[in-house]
């Protein structure tokens, strides 16, 4: 027998980019704008979206209600990179920084990846289950139902399986949908000698045993690496993805984050996913990705909180017509943060896209690049009910009122996620 | 009979700073954090404050417990430069400065200030401390238990009491102590024309009725004044405020905001509580406030919100050894926020403030400014017992755990107001 339907009431009103497909250009600002709304899911599913008196007789006659209360519904915002897996905290390094020490110092004393590789090789599969799970309570509280999570603060066969073993662990609680990506390559441990042989024998190790047995438990639907002067050479960033498309693994690539080293262009080349970061893409990657279907996805909280001015070009790109998204990239050294809702908010302030654009990369741009636009990332009839109703009468306030959590109730698949948490 | 003490304990941190004067300098870096730590409240005030192992017998052989769960206690935020009585929201008017309109353009088509005033004036006292009352219930939450509050968008007799009433209408319920502010030359009304002799003849009407009739009434402890280019003038300013002065309400002063008008020398001279933005304090300005007891309240939601990268030059002022404060600034034309968290993080993320300085501005160094030094600020034995119970290990979480709501608790005079709003 079907589930009788549920009508969303007394929304002020609902706000969403509109299509299975990403938007790109001027399309980014063109969102369904309903005032006075109600919507209706049925099976999980948004079953009709419009304005209240509009409402089919059908859906009327038998149904249970919602009341919004006059806000505002959005699609559950779509944060397509983080490295949600991990251990440890890194306060004090923050500190540190604040105080005028370098990054390179920081590591040269124990600190930075190599502290938090350690601590996470030192938790067990349930601690980083419990950890992720805690993670994703507080995305969802923040208006997220859908988010990639990386792997790569293990660096080795076991504690890379053992990170997404506890990735795919914490999915059947977590309010938030979950997608795995393994990010063996993130960085080259701390036991890997620096010299190009032993760098070379480590990503054999990579492509030859952990990216297979990753593989073979099914625990990735992505691939990724850290392109980057001083970590991996473009050279070895295509092993690493070719490796892993060949194993069923869908390639993304950090691009461009602290220096140019082409990588948009090899991840548009590629075919990736998404080419992340992008702080220092040159026009040639800005064009290349332009020409491509691989998002461009920024990742303004970590300008933010490494007191940088630097932020990815995106008016640039998006007026050349790249697909642009935006995520948390949530980590302990660069952007200890669940919440989109900043995210969106330094899109705006710092890097000058308009609210809408903001909107359509955290939610529609991000879900395709996950290759869930079919999915979510839009509320509209078909769609999975994934949305979040905010205390504000216009979307605008997502912006406008910032600091303070807008999000009062969050529904993924039609279910409500946001109480009892 | 005297009521039984309150023992908070597990608490991973207590971070404060000390005393009941303001601190300067280096001095402001100096917090005491205990780890383990506990603290004691007995009617209403701080009682002890130490190591959990250490509370003495007296308070542990009878009283009420509080399980801090591992989090981490701060004093609560005084918020000492807010605007909270005003009706309306600017949305659309923000939307339209992303796009490239300036603010002169939007004021010109009827946005900017004056769109405030007329919902103000609009609104009734009863409406105005609904607001008031709603926007004090989400600081709470944000851990904020002392907040000023201005007039400012009434601009006549009437509306100006209006405003001041329903802020005291508003106190009884309120989970946030308020502190009124008389704020009637915050601008020149529209009704006001635009030359010298018609402006003066208004500052008169300040000076002689509006000021006058909210003094006879109580209404406001301070009194503050916008001394700006195409505002009011330095010479009106010193009008306003020797007013206020001779009727028991201390001066403050909205200086240096936009352009350097030598606002900052000029709250030094008058004694002024506080000198408000100072974005374009001169070297000289610097050197008054350092002085001086009068407190550079820094207000850094704004330039985030206006999308400037000009901040006030926070580092100097503390290295000259001024009294600097943090405030939120909230209004509706140029900082939307009721958090002194997101106000904490740009502090240190883009005034480079260390987090201890920032949590002392936020803290100690408001109350002072608010007169409220010897009561509220800090944890310790004799202050009014306001504080927050943060979920983090550490206070540096405030800022490294950015753009999620860290409070868990707020205590107020020693009673829980952070639940059951």
């Amino acid at each position: 027998m079907a589930e009788r339907p549920t009508l969303v009431r007394n929304l002020a009103q609902v706000a969403t980019p509109l299509g299975s497909s990403p938007l790109r250009g001027r399309a980014m600002r063109n969102l369904l704008v309903v005032p006075r709304a109600a919507i209706v899911i049925r099976e999980g599913r948004f079953a009709w979206v419009g304005e209240e008196s509009d409402v089919p007789d059908e859906f009327r006659a038998s149904c249970d209600e919602i009341d919004g209360r006059g806000g505002t519904a959005i699609p559950g915002f779509v944060d397509s990179h983080t490295h949600l897996p991990f251990a440890g905290a890194r306060e004090s390094e923050f500190n540190r920084r604040i105080d005028g020490e370098t990054y390179a110092e920081i590591a040269a004393s124990g600190g930075g990846i190599a502290s938090t590789v350690r601590a996470t090789r030192e938790a067990s599969q349930d601690e980083l289950s419990a950890l992720v799970l805690g993670r994703a309570r507080t995305m969802v509280r923040y208006g997220t139902t859908t988010a990639e999570a990386k792997s790569g603060y293990g660096l080795n066969l076991a504690d890379e399986l053992k990170q997404l073993r506890a990735i795919r662990a914490a999915s059947a609680a977590s309010p938030v949908r979950l997608v795995p990506t393994c990010l063996a390559a993130h960085e080259f441990p701390p036991e890997c000698p620096k010299d190009e042989l032993s760098r070379d024998a480590w990503v054999r190790g990579i492509v030859e045993e952990i990216m297979p047995a990753v593989a073979a438990e099914q625990l990735a639907r992505f691939c990724d690496v850290f392109v980057e002067h001083g970590v991996f050479t473009r050279e070895q960033g295509r092993r690493v993805l070719e490796a892993g498309s060949r194993l069923g693994m869908t390639p993304r690539i950090h691009a461009d984050e602290l220096s140019d080293t082409d990588g948009a262009a090899l991840a548009a080349e590629l075919g990736c996913a998404s080419a992340d970061h992008l702080m220092h893409v040159s026009d040639r990657g800005v064009r290349a990705l332009a020409a491509s279907s691989t998002v461009a996805n920024l990742l303004p909280g970590t300008s933010f909180f490494l007191m940088s001015d630097r932020y990815a070009p995106a008016r640039e790109l998006i007026e050349h017509g790249a697909i642009v998204s935006l995520s948390t990239d949530c980590n302990p050294g660069s952007s200890m943060t669940e919440s989109m809702q900043i995210v969106v908010q330094l899109a705006v302030l710092r890097m000058k896209l308009t609210v809408e654009e903001a909107l359509t990369a955290a939610t529609l741009n991000g879900a395709f690049s996950l290759g869930l636009a079919r999915e979510t990332g839009s509320i509209e009839a078909g769609k999975r009910a994934d949305f979040s109703i905010l205390d504000a009468p216009s979307y605008f306030h997502l912006v406008y009122h910032f600091g303070v959590n807008l999000v009062s109730t969050v529904y993924r698949d039609g279910r409500e996620v946001s109480s009892a948490l």
